[in-house]
């Protein structure tokens, strides 16, 4: 199982876009449109025909994620994800998995602050013991002592590898720190070390039994299946859970106004390329007025995506001054979301020369709008990617999930292409000037810390 | 009543430090000295006999502060503080405050991250009055949409006056957030306005009957009064509120390890004079090792307190680029805490200018050490400032209650001047060394806002 930080799986979710969407209405036959149910105990399911195959991607996302967390236990959602592979009373602990692998399917499991995932991609039919399987976990998961503990200490390994020997997600936790006042975004997916080494089977159990429940689960299956068969497998699975009736809709603390740009320098010995970042809180799809999150994604298209972005033209072809720049923004988020550019500076160049090219780069967007071919050739690009990436079953079947935990609906989803059409060169230059404020942003800089003598640094 | 902000509050304390201990050492007649119980509801009562008028000053500190709400509830510690005036059944609003001025009393209260104290001053045989009248508003206190709506206001009124008026209220505000990325001491103790807009007469009631208990108050009295009758009254108004058993020890998420220096700016059209303060975690009291905290309270003298000091001398003397310049240090904290340095620069002077020189002070000082002259001069002003601070009971009693309210025991604060007295400057230059490391830090400037023009500044 891989736990995916927020920025990560976020990132992931923007790029794949909506891509069922548009094969539902390029070809609205019958059997390609999207269905969707809610089952009686509030499950809800989205089914998602594709037949080039007899091979089905099932994923059950859980409405919960780091930001659900009880304050003093970050890590507690992720931990859970590791323990949901621990066993239950009819699947002892990694029989499934076996089993999975045994008829050539794939497994994985992910965590983002919203939403904790769990994917099989199996032959067709299959499907029903996978959702058998899952139905299963979902309440009969057997912790221990002797279960939860070795766990924890996994946990701490992989967060020694993913985090702190990796000086670019030490950079990314100490933004997110900074950026974050008071939303728990600001709190690391994988949680802190010293909450992590606290965590107990008592607060595994707490979490599961108060997050992972039908009401808050939905079912994504893409794949050789009709709609009516999946539901039915639903019913005879998941629709034997009983509903959890104190489950509540959730309700984080949200940020005050931003007040002061903030930056912050995070000095490692293992950075051999200097790097920046400025992240901006921005409005998600889900906090966002009607066009503002759709422009914000136009917007990092043409200032930050691939070689003919701004960014990259100015800084890294026209100027000289980089080696790599560029912008992304993450619209699938419940609460408040950020958008991002960053930058590595050419051999020579100081970070703050590049953060000033950077930033009259940003003043030039503002000032003078984006053109008429910009805004076409970004536009059709994004539509155009997402139909590209209808080809792969698990790309959907994210897209359809992150957006589902985090506020939009299907009809959201399928509107996508429409949604990117429907932007203005007046609307992304509004959204380049409210959001791209720097007294909404975090500035990070990556530098080495030459402190530590070269025979010490890993 | 007055809500004090936190670092006011804990910067008071500091300053008045340990007052009676000395009082008792010095003259350790059998009246004089400070007399503690605890009653077998849990209530902690302690008195300090103060001969000299007919007078008492009271207070009773709760244990709790804004440390100790839920997120998303912020301000909801000192909304409790301003509803306590709001009457009970025996006590309709307002009467025991006119009863108070009428016999010539004084009253007030105030909040802070880590408690909520109430305080009245009057002649000695009013004692038992004010007791009885504190005892019934600990748990009889009448709340309704109609009491607790109209005080919402007050507050966010108070809010405006204190925080949105008050640029440097802001910077605190901002740097505080900045600096705990984890620890609730990260949000402002009067509440974030989105916040406290939204809280409830609910949110008031849970809250009151969740902390206002016997067990959880310290009742502190310095004055015209015997320990066994200050005693016997308190049995007979406290000693009758049963102990609240779900009353738990106070645990909140603690910091992670500080990785990377952060700054901030903030702009604001009102800023006359810039200035700027760097707020490093240091570890308070409660959380340091034997030794270490009374070392950062002789380094903050003798980096900066008074014209004497380091940074005074060299800033506003010497160099002449700053018109103010001085450091503290917040030892009265349950967690976590932070010793700060500031400066105002002269005009023609920048920010990063006098950053500069402030740097290159503090690294003189952990590079060379202090003297033993100033380590001496230290001590002894620092030690007889408390001996002069004991003409004060509300000081006094202030000092106490902060103290037992943040972990410490009546023998730790009896004990100052002698743990004071032990400081060496070994420990001093440690102290610099270890936590006034700029990784630990926030560094905060306080600019004008040019980009508002002048006649829509305030």
């Amino acid at each position: 199982m891989i736990a995916t930080t927020a920025s990560v799986a976020r990132a992931l979710c923007v790029t794949i876009a909506a891509l069922v969407s548009v094969a539902a209405s390029a070809a609205p036959s019958g059997d390609s449109r999207v269905a969707s149910y809610t089952l009686s105990n509030g499950l809800e399911l989205v089914v998602i025909p594709d037949h080039r195959a007899p091979v089905v991607t099932h994923m059950i996302w859980y409405k919960v994620g780091a930001a659900d967390e009880t304050p003093g236990k970050s890590g507690l959602a992720h931990f859970l994800e590791h323990l949901l592979f621990k066993g239950t009373e009819r699947h002892p602990a990694g029989r499934f998995s076996q089993e999975v692998a045994r008829f050539g399917g794939q497994e994985n499991a992910f965590t983002s602050s919203d939403y904790t995932g769990y994917f099989q991609r199996v032959p067709s039919e299959k499907l029903k013991d996978v959702m058998e399987f899952e139905a299963d976990r979902m309440t009969g998961l057997q912790l221990t002592d002797a279960v939860v503990l070795p766990e924890r200490d996994v946990i701490l390994e992989e967060r020694n590898s993913r985090v702190e020997n990796n000086p670019r997600a030490r950079l990314g936790e100490q933004m997110d720190a900074a950026l974050y006042l008071n939303h728990p975004y600001g709190r690391p997916v994988i949680g802190w070390r010293h909450e992590i080494e606290k965590l107990t089977l008592d607060d595994a159990v707490v979490f599961y039994r108060r997050f992972y429940a039908p009401n808050g689960a939905i079912v994504v299956i893409a794949g050789d299946v009709k709609a009516a068969e999946a539901l039915k497998f639903a019913e005879e699975t998941y629709g034997k859970i009983p509903r959890q009736s104190s489950l509540a809709p959730r309700q984080r603390p949200q940020e005050p106004p931003p007040a002061s740009p903030r930056t912050l320098t995070l000095a490692d010995p293992r950075v051999e390329q200097p790097a920046m970042q400025r992240s901006y809180l921005a409005p998600s799809f889900a906090t966002a007025k009607p066009g503002q999150s759709e422009a914000l994604e136009v917007l990092s298209h043409i200032l930050g995506a691939g070689s003919n972005s701004r960014l990259y033209r100015a800084l890294v072809v026209e100027k000289g001054v980089a080696v790599a720049a560029g912008a992304w923004y993450q619209s699938s988020a419940l609460d408040m979301s950020k958008f991002a550019v960053y930058g590595a500076p050419r051999d020579g160049v100081t970070l703050p020369q590049l953060e000033s090219e950077m930033d009259a780069v940003i003043a030039r967007l503002i000032a003078d709008g984006v053109t008429a071919e910009e805004l076409e050739r970004s536009k059709s690009r994004l539509i155009a990617d997402a139909i590209y990436a209808q080809d792969n079953q698990a790309s959907m079947v994210r897209w359809y999930g992150a957006a589902l935990t985090t506020g939009a609906t299907v009809a959201d989803v399928q509107r996508w292409p429409e949604r990117i059409r429907a932007v203005t060169a007046a609307q992304v230059q509004e959204a380049a000037r409210e959001w791209l404020d720097k007294r909404r942003s975090v500035t990070g800089y990556l530098i080495k810390d030459v402190s530590v003598p070269p025979e010490k640094r890993s």
